[in-house]
């Protein structure tokens, strides 16, 4: 994890290498059932729709959004996005294995198009 | 990208560039709102959970899960993880930094029991 | 049923005995546990966001909309009910009875304005 | 509706009506766009999933369940339904129509065993 917050960046095998050791310490692996987890996650899918529902269409960038909701929306989508790398563990699935294999499915299946000013 | 599968690794960074790019060249930044993306991602989602729907509770690791059911699963984990780092990536929000505080947050809000044989 | 389409009608107890007479007779009860049906409601709320996906914001009525899109909509809104009232039976929550309560409890935390054509 | 609780009932038109009235006497008609309505569905979903999230396999009838929270599952039911409902009525689907068509086609799609009780 590199500090300047522009740069933050880390990977599928550390975030879940972190839950993986926050729920053992906390004894939690008795309730990371697949099924479990998956439902913890549409739960979390809905707090994130909640945060869209009523505002109409929304730019990209989120402008005019205060700071605070667009910390709410990272806390929300951060959610999503730990307990899928949850469940992918719990599932013993290599996310980073299989999200590389569908960016190449999808690259095969939806061919990009030839821009004159990419020529 | 590592070679060998075990090892398998990917940032976040990492994936949210290679989405951009394969959007831009195909033309598709256009359809890429966040409401659209949302929807996406609930529909993927929706694929998710078709994969667990009769099958009552499920083991951790997925014994006798068949192989192609277990790669289903991993494109269906992908395809969830991708529309939702593209969509932090178009409101802007940097997931690595946000998903590496909710862990924070989430440490100090349930703190860690201290087992006798941690010490 | 009301004959007419204009017309048509059904009640929730209507609906609900004719899913469970549905599962009846194809030795289905077997499946429908609640945390299965809740799944498979997830899946067909997935089926629904991706009618609605790519289309940027829709007006009301859905006008321009293909009629056969409005049918597949009609379709997916139809899973979704059915499966909401089956798991409410499976779980042997009164749904109508729910339903009406939960109008008048909206009610009560958000009072109506009053409009002076309303006087 | 019926007064006693055992036999209460509602139709889906019913229930409509009285959506479009709360609606409109509280100027919330501005709101209730396609997408937002789906959204919000969306919310719902999640709160429902989040009452199943942690307990594993759930019996049919839910016994040992408290009181309140199969209450709480009533409502989170019919938060469910009623932006459903609310949805259909803005897209002009009649639901009770298109559900019970669904009915018809699901048997098609699905015939019946012939059990030798049954005959």
């Amino acid at each position: 994890m590199k500090e300047d917050k522009e740069e933050a960046d880390i990977s599928l095998r550390e975030l879940q290498m972190r839950l993986a050791e926050f729920a053992r310490v906390r004894d939690w692996d008795q309730y990371h059932s697949p099924r479990n987890l998956l439902l913890a996650l549409v739960g979390e899918v809905g707090e994130l729709a909640e945060i869209f529902q009523w505002r109409g269409e929304v730019a990209r960038g989120l402008p005019n959004w205060e700071i605070s909701d667009k910390e709410h929306l990272g806390e929300e989508l951060s959610d999503v996005l730990l307990y899928l790398i949850r469940l992918a563990d719990i599932c013993e699935v290599n996310l980073a294995d299989a999200a590389t294999k569908k960016l190449v499915k999808n690259a095969i299946k939806y061919p990009a198009k030839v821009f004159v000013e990419d020529i």
